[in-house]
């Protein structure tokens, strides 16, 4: 079981969008239409409850709605690895909701505490982990703080511990961790996913990433997988001209701190007409200069 | 009312500890004595919940519980602002919570989504601020990424925003948002908090602090007190003699990524007999080098 979580790890890992009603609530209907349409072209692995959900703006009762339907829609056809965060006795609590609906793996979002030692992040994710010894577990490491030898601590003391989403823009620190950790728990010990996304997946490839995490992923799902698939058979040409096509639209997403990282995702799956574009504080609409910049970019990849 | 908390806010804003028992539960008595001893040597402003408090490791219940001892041992003795934070909704539960169990004044955690705009930064606050309107409402400034206009728009449109807790490492940035909001709102209209205690207070202090956060105050009130007592007076040698001598602490909790933050003033209270040196992951207690780093500091204030 964990084994396949592994197998199945490496690939685009689409965070799922939680789409709203224009009243705020979370649209049902087109959560799972948006869903389908990505499984339909193949996405194979899901992250509900990530950052492009909105994670962070959604109640706990919502977190397991959100994490239901997922189930719904993707047993049998993609595996569902469910985001859980917060302290550590709601980790360890949606951890437990997360095996009981149905996920084969969680990821545990980095703690939102603004203080990290490198042995509290060991001790968090081992209670979170230890929660749910039938689950994989992949950390989301964003802070360059954490350093390798935690990752080869957890990997040697948690079992189910299986992948790490690396969301530090060093791809050098990345190299070194996969070495550090290679060197102490074994080269097949870990899977390696690329935490940002396409902009980044072709720096992490060389020295390790097998999969890359993916928002735009919910938008043209295909173009994704086509990067994926250029990358695992060293196809550089092919990747690098999906780089540049992708990259602008990240760049929307990146500009001004990532205040737009969900705004400018849900901005073109609403003019896909697929959901609505409704956000919630503390992120909001785009002005109509950024509708015409989406509308430019979905042209531009036909 | 209002005007009420605005004249308390100028002073130093001590964030509360959290003493744990051994066992990791929240330990009542200790958190009411290590408080008192403060306010008997007069810290006038309390925050329970922030980030000291350990906020991010409590759940929902302790938080609310925190809340309640604080303010049954502060009350008439000095000015509860509670911390509140996560998505909007849980905010303004808790800030209703908040006005229910006898706070005057709430400080709004910069909301843990990653991804922030300036007007869902503001439509957040606001939603939170309109549902106390009884309460004063402080903001704690984290980003570079939250413009000054922001602050400045939720001044016009939320009357009981009373106070910015600016915690950005940027007093020219610090300047230019109190010029901004003094431009557009008038000078009184807010009172501005340098976020980042001792350490930053006196850069802050030239244009426009009048108070500044601290943690060390739980350990030594007195000093913080005296440091603010000489930047109102403007003593600078007394300034400088007392910013000499508290940084040493301070630099001890801002080390690896502020990882000890916390667990370097419970480390503190600990070698005092106030409470435990217990922690809750994701941080640590210290080695044996920093319990000698701290007793050593100690020593040297007396």
């Amino acid at each position: 079981m964990i084994e396949d979580v592994k197998r199945a790890l490496r690939s685009v890992v689409m965070i799922t969008v939680t789409p709203f009603d224009a009243a705020g609530e979370v649209d049902d209907a087109a959560y799972r239409s948006v869903l389908r349409r990505t499984l339909d072209a193949g996405i194979d692995v899901v992250t509900p409850n990530g950052n492009t959900s909105e994670f962070y703006s959604l109640t706990a009762a919502e977190r397991d709605h959100a994490l239901a339907l997922t189930v719904e829609e993707a047993r049998d056809r993609a595996l569902v690895v469910a985001g859980v965060g917060y302290d550590v006795r709601t980790a360890v609590e949606s951890a437990r909701t997360a095996a009981d609906t149905g996920a084969q793996a969680i990821m545990v979002h980095q703690p939102v505490h603004p203080y990290l030692s490198a042995e509290g992040w060991v001790d968090y994710h081992r209670a979170v982990a230890d929660a749910v010894p039938d689950l994989g577990v992949v950390c989301y490491l964003r802070s360059p703080h954490i350093p390798a030898g935690a990752l080869a601590e957890l990997a040697r003391i948690a079992p189910n511990f299986v992948g790490v989403k690396h969301a530090v823009p060093d791809p050098v620190a990345f190299g070194q961790a996969v070495a550090v950790v290679e060197d102490a728990a074994g080269a097949d010990r870990l899977v390696w996913i690329c935490g940002l996304a396409e902009t980044w997946a072709p720096f992490f490839w060389p020295v390790g990433a097998e999969g890359f995490t993916s928002g735009l992923a919910n938008v043209t799902p295909e173009l994704s997988l086509q990067l994926l698939a250029a990358l695992r058979d060293g196809r550089r040409p092919d990747a690098m001209s999906l780089w540049r096509k992708l990259k602008p639209f990240e760049d929307l997403r990146a500009a001004k701190g990532s205040a737009d990282n969900v705004t400018v995702v849900k901005e073109a799956l609403a003019q896909l007409d697929l959901c609505q574009r409704t956000v919630r504080p503390p992120i909001s609409e785009l002005s109509t200069v950024g509708w015409a910049e989406v509308a430019a970019w979905l042209k531009s990849v036909g």
